[in-house]
């Protein structure tokens, strides 16, 4: 039924082979999701746009996991259906969402001609109202698109997913089983969507450059502490430039963690107020110009708000604005300025004063017990990593321990610090993983999670089975949600768990005899006799070792932030 | 801290015991939901309410528990933490609500003042603003109620439950950390909450009861059908009253499947238009006054809208309106209108045409094979019920197959027709199962579920377990999304999944030796000598059942129907 709108086209496509390509040429190789009714022709799109699709087990298993794929691979899809499907990923997108993570969230709808007669379709309200499920998505996507037109169709999807990966953060976009054919301009394809951010005014940029090199020439003691933003609007690049280049003391935020290169000489560690090791506290508190890359100081990530650095000592540098002491600069992304900082700044008149290193203090943590603490164990893993790993750290103590992990050259480490959702990781894992491998790397994925949050998601396992990943998944088995022990409730019912069998949770999801290796590690000894072998350290299938960790022991940061929390939730 | 509020009460409660303490008396003993550390001090406060705190694995599967926990007790409550845990399970809210189901959700928030000052929490999206996740609850939510004043909580929360039983349908209460403990009125406590329904305006009930044995005695061969919303507002003695008062013949859809007495002398079966057996499709469509109670007209309810009845023929009976053929009574609850009908009808007047008999056609579908067939299982299920049996089917072939199934008396059927979300029926079971329990109650669940759905929200059968429930699971185990199968891509990848040892999860899951019976069965021969075992009958451990029906069979029904939503999905 050619029509002449198609016939005026110069190389028709359908508008799902358009959004898909659009995808493929942005950075997506999988697309992760669950199929319904509404999205399943859609579906069959993917193969020609050099897409696989991943079918993950539900669908906030998949939000997870794509937010985990984009914080690898750049950019993220997932595919839902109407009402049922996006609702149950909603939770994720607004992880991704709080935590600046872009993921591009297709939703099949009903068709335009059912929405508009009404129609009393299954995986409605029953009440005629199709937009209850978009509206719920407005504060969570930084730009949306419903493709109700095929005129707009293609200028729409281009716009949607520059504003995504710009400003690193989902958008939603429907798609209703009518328009998936629908004809576009093909054209359209021949010139990628324009992903460049935007230049800062030069005149205003220099200026803040010139206040920012004001500062850093005059400060006596200056330090450089990056934190999440820094990692999500990509400028790790400027970053590991300006501490080459001016050899400051560099630390990092918990949700910073990844963002520098940990065996660079000033290296100093996680800067988290009274969470911070004692050394790095005093000389980042001591400090009298913190310069802060991609700072989002929560609760979690100050270890409750324990700051003892003043705004007077710092310049924050964000991907909309620079705040200089107590002045502000809205609309000057950090991007530019740091660029400019990097190549203008005086060497000959900065101060650079050397701090704390980091080291993985092992030895330091050893008890005369063999029982396995949370205080050893991190450290401990830190020996086991390797270069380029990507490591995954689930809300709990894995979260908080890792702070007392020196990281190799290159890893990538993914946490949900602010957001916080348990049952995360094991999502996040899954597409981490995939995430390297569609781009062809052989980093290892290397997973911590507790039992508790393991079971919220554990049927993602299945997943990474079925697409035979192969990460190495550390469940830390103290039977229970410690880190709500610690906030409230230490011994309170609400805080156990049901005592699941769980490393044989990959074979009963499907994993072949020779596809999974399971372990079980209940002494130091044991700890150090996995991790110093070879053949578990080559990772040449998937992995899944029971850590054993008593139901009381906490990473020492973890505690102080629980306390900090029960007294702001008891406030009067 | 006795301030001087507190003072001027006579029995002064803290807020979340006076919550609890209404839950209690509207009928709840089970609170469904995750902990989170938001809501930990309100736990605190269920023991002493005689409230349980049931502990699911996550917050999706614990708000499909409340759900059917509500359908079997009248009414469920989940709590879950702000942003994570109530987004988690806004999917199963958005079907409560579309399902016309009774549950209150209530979610722990930060305190107030953490709010006011727009503190930069976890769980947050970081941006300062609170109302996000409250906003997005509105059009799912009958009534909400955020307690931030210790004033107004007392009667708020009992509007609040008032509307969620009488509207049967979601409310949504929010309980910040810094009011848990305020003090409220609890002399109030002694007054129960008005549950009664509003009585009509008598002058206009009974010009409605009049135009109604208007018509019913005109007509020749009147019918009842009888729907979903006659079992969620509450109506169902009225209908039982009238189908033995009349004696006409009575069908039910299949949302209105166990809304009736199954074994009454009049019971047709399940009219469902081109889904129906020929002989009710005849009947029904031949019946010049059909009498819908609490219809739901949705596509997958009516076998893709294929109703051959006329609204000239037809009076609905709604629990906010009545129609007599076009002419609407708005405001006209059906409750008090079938109740004078039943006192008022001049049975020497009325006409009633015996119609078609249900039966379970085991015989008259037998075949050849050994195969286990969907068109043979679902009527020798039927043969394997006992009374009040609740019977829990998953979207997919078992809420089709259902239809074919002829229940013994009191059965209560549990379905997700109208909102679909797959998964649902495994966190339903659970919650059903222990509502059963809680009223004391010694009737079976028996959950029938897809292999593919099962996937979704596996994990909650670790909640049975642990509760010590004993349900029995059926496991269709037929590789994958049959129902999206014969919407479009019957051989695509996206409709298989991964394969699971399935048996083996509720072992895994934590069921001990003993508490647990698993079983295989893959042929005709092996169902009989299953559902004939006294023992399995005797239902006294928790069993699970893995049936094999091969991947391309579907029952009857949901063929018809999946071809008229791939029609209407495609339609230009």
């Amino acid at each position: 039924m050619t029509d002449i709108r198609t016939a005026a086209l110069k190389t028709p496509v359908d508008v799902a082979e358009y959004l898909f390509t659009r995808l493929h040429q942005i950075g997506v190789r999988s697309v992760h999701g669950v199929p319904g009714d509404y999205n399943l022709v859609a579906l069959d799109y993917l193969d020609k746009a050099g897409l696989k699709w991943v079918g993950n087990v539900n669908e906030l298993n998949a939000g997870y996991a794509a937010d985990g794929y984009a914080r690898v691979k750049g950019i993220s899809a997932i595919m839902t259906t109407f009402g049922v499907g996006e609702l149950s990923a909603i939770n994720a997108i607004a992880g991704a969402y709080s935590e600046h993570v872009p993921v591009v969230h297709i939703v099949g709808t009903p068709s335009t001609l059912s929405q508009k007669d009404g129609m009393l379709l299954h995986h409605t309200l029953g009440n005629g109202n199709f937009n209850v499920f978009s509206d719920m998505n407005k504060e969570i996507s930084c730009s949306m698109a419903k493709l109700e037109d095929a005129i707009e169709a293609a200028p729409l999807i281009d716009h949607t997913l520059q504003q995504c990966w710009i400003q690193s953060r989902p958008v939603y976009i429907t798609l209703p089983t009518d328009m998936v054919q629908k004809k576009v301009e093909g054209e359209r394809l021949k010139t990628p969507i324009d992903l460049r951010y935007p230049d800062n005014d030069p005149a205003k940029e220099d200026y803040v450059v010139e206040v920012v090199l004001k500062y850093l020439l005059a400060a006596r003691n200056p330090i450089i502490l990056v934190d999440a933003c820094a990692i999500r609007h990509k400028v790790l690049e400027e970053v590991h430039d300006l501490i080459a280049k001016t050899g400051l003391p560099v630390f990092v935020t918990p949700m910073g963690k990844g963002a520098v290169n940990e065996t660079h000489p000033t290296y100093g560690g996680v800067y988290a107020g009274d969470g911070s090791q004692p050394e790095v506290k005093e000389f980042v508190e001591a400090s009298d110009l913190i310069l802060t890359i991609g700072a989002i100081k929560s609760d979690f990530n100050t270890a409750g708000f324990s700051y003892k650095t003043s705004q007077l000592n710092t310049i924050d540098f964000h991907s909309t604005h620079v705040t200089v002491r107590y002045s502000e600069y809205p609309g000057v992304s950090m991007r530019g300025v740091l660029r400019k900082v990097i190549q203008q700044v005086d060497m000959s008149k900065l101060s650079a004063v050397p701090g704390p290193k980091m080291k993985n203090k092992v030895k330091e943590n050893e008890d005369n017990s063999e029982t396995i603490t949370q205080a050893w164990f991190w450290p401990r893993a830190g020996e086991f990593l390797k270069e380029n790993d990507i490591i995954v750290t689930e809300t709990g103590t894995s979260n908080f321990g890792i702070w007392e992990t020196k990281f190799p050259k290159g890893v990538t480490a993914l946490s949900q610090v602010l957001w916080g959702s348990i049952g995360y990781s094991v999502g996040a894992c899954q597409g981490a993983a995939l995430a390297a491998r569609d781009a062809g790397l052989k980093h290892r994925t290397i997973l911590f999670v507790g039992d508790g949050s393991l079971q919220l998601t554990a049927q993602e396992i299945s997943t990474m089975v079925r697409l035979n990943l192969k990460p190495i998944i550390f469940v830390i088995c103290n039977e229970g949600f410690t880190i709500e022990r610690f906030i409230h409730g230490m011994d309170a019912v609400y805080n156990d768990i049901a005592p699941w069998q769980f490393k044989e949770l990959p074979r009963v999801f499907g994993a072949p005899e020779g596809k999974v290796k399971t372990y079980q590690v209940k002494t130091k000894a044991q700890v150090h006799q996995l991790l110093e072998d070879k053949q578990f350290s080559a990772a040449e299938v998937l992995q899944f070792v029971e850590l054993y960790i008593p139901k009381k022991d906490a990473p020492r940061a973890l505690k102080l932030t629980a306390e900090a929390s029960a007294k702001t939730n008891a406030k009067q």
